[in-house]
């Protein structure tokens, strides 16, 4: 299966993919931590952006990381590199429905912003779950963007933000999974699952957050769909410019951002479910 | 000023004010507790749901609390007398925009779940600045109905939830203030501000919080404004019976549910701006 890749694979990208990381990384890790040894699993690793961050919180672990293209592996491997000089990361090419690994063959399993872009992501999280050990664990991060909420509000901020929902829902991914990671994950077979939301909100008071967060990663990530969104005739030249500055404005003074992401922690029974 | 307070004042909601608290008083009040001694106003205390939390987090405090209603100040005295038999709190009976406390009397303010229901909450928190002595804190709490969002989503109850949000406008109040706070506290002349998201999320694995929080407090206080909405007519019997339905599907097997309030501290400066 081929990711019909929403974001696309373009430089601007990938720079705002590693200033999403950079600013969003305390937030996004805390609490994951692997020991020293234990063996895991990053699918859908893209360019390194999470990769990077958990060689930094778990330097013991053995980490091999997967992606479907090419160029961003490259691309990690090159960020991890520099980021983490002689870090042991194994890196794989493929599909993360067609995984070379045995049954059982690691510990813990990390998968971020990846979810959101599958046709089938309780499939892949099955399919996933046979690499872990039983009592092995997953740890899934995803953002909804209906917790998109800011100040000063606009309709036509909030339909430039429904733009990039549609056309990636079009492309078979969702944008507004992060609320779905319990149900995704029970129907999956994962025990003891424990879901967190994990809010950023930025103002003026904060502007190192609403320079990385709210303008190069949201916005930034809004403005990337433009010409897909006039295309495909969700939006208008005019709406779009109105939205783009409406969402600008929340980055001036008495503007406000927030936005929640998810992130759930399960375990691989021990026992099949119903066994 | 009369408050035209949109959940009225039935023994039901009392109740339901008095769940959320309890639901909600570690996730609210995490954080704020003032020095033996200290002057503590509190206004709007309605029925004491978050002065019992204040006392049994500020002990040695000596707290004034405030409220129009002399009914629920009479509940609110029970309730602390109830929960910290002996604490010594005073209560008036009195309008936050006429108060008779002299210049800079309080060490700290404490407003939660107020400014969404006042006409100028701005006023009201420059008005309210004058009883804060100069570097005295003031701390807000509000939800913001924009950040409810939950699985399996439905546009029937959202439309419910935004008749609340409208009818809570036509008195006056405003249920998206959360987003807020910052630039109203900073336009009413108040330094340091920083606002938290304290976000809630519940799911089959938090029974308690689904129960205490989705069920008791959110999807009540929704429920509770189903006459007015019909009789404002904003919704129909049908689209309000299909809107509260798909809310309680939220608390069933597989369901998701999530909100965010929004914590503000901020500072009265010790000379006031431009002087």
């Amino acid at each position: 299966m081929t990711i019909d890749y929403v974001h696309g694979y373009s430089e601007l990208e990938a720079r705002r993919l590693g200033d999403q990381a950079n600013a969003l990384a305390a937030l996004l890790h805390e609490g994951t931590a692997y020991p020293a040894g234990s063996r895991v699993l990053e699918v859908g690793c893209g360019i390194g952006a999470q990769t990077a961050h958990l060689v930094a919180g778990s330097p013991g672990a053995r980490i091999v990381a997967v992606d479907v293209n090419e160029e961003s592996l490259a691309q990690a491997r090159s960020r991890v590199a520099a980021t983490s000089p002689g870090a042991a990361v194994e890196w794989l090419c493929g599909d993360l429905f067609d995984l070379p690994f045995p049954e059982s063959s690691f510990d813990h399993l990390f998968v971020c912003f990846v979810l959101e872009h599958l046709r089938d992501p309780q499939r892949a999280l099955v399919e996933l779950r046979r690499f872990l050990r039983p009592g092995g664990t997953v740890t899934a991060i995803e953002g909804d963007h209906g917790s998109a909420l800011f100040h000063p509000d606009s309709a036509a901020a909030r339909a430039a933000i429904d733009c990039q929902v549609q056309l990636q829902s079009t492309a078979g991914g969702d944008a507004l999974i992060g609320r779905k990671l319990q149900p995704l994950l029970a129907d999956a077979g994962y025990a003891g699952i424990t879901v967190q939301p994990r809010p950023v909100y930025a103002d003026q008071n904060r502007p190192e957050l609403v320079e990385d967060f709210t303008r190069n990663t949201f916005i930034a990530m809004i403005e990337s769909i433009g010409a897909d969104a006039l295309a495909a005739g969700l939006t208008t030249p005019d709406a779009w410019r109105r939205g783009t500055a409406d969402l600008h404005r929340t980055t001036g003074a008495g503007g406000t951002f927030h936005y929640a992401f998810f992130k759930a922690t399960a375990v691989n029974p021990l026992k099949a479910p119903g066994v």
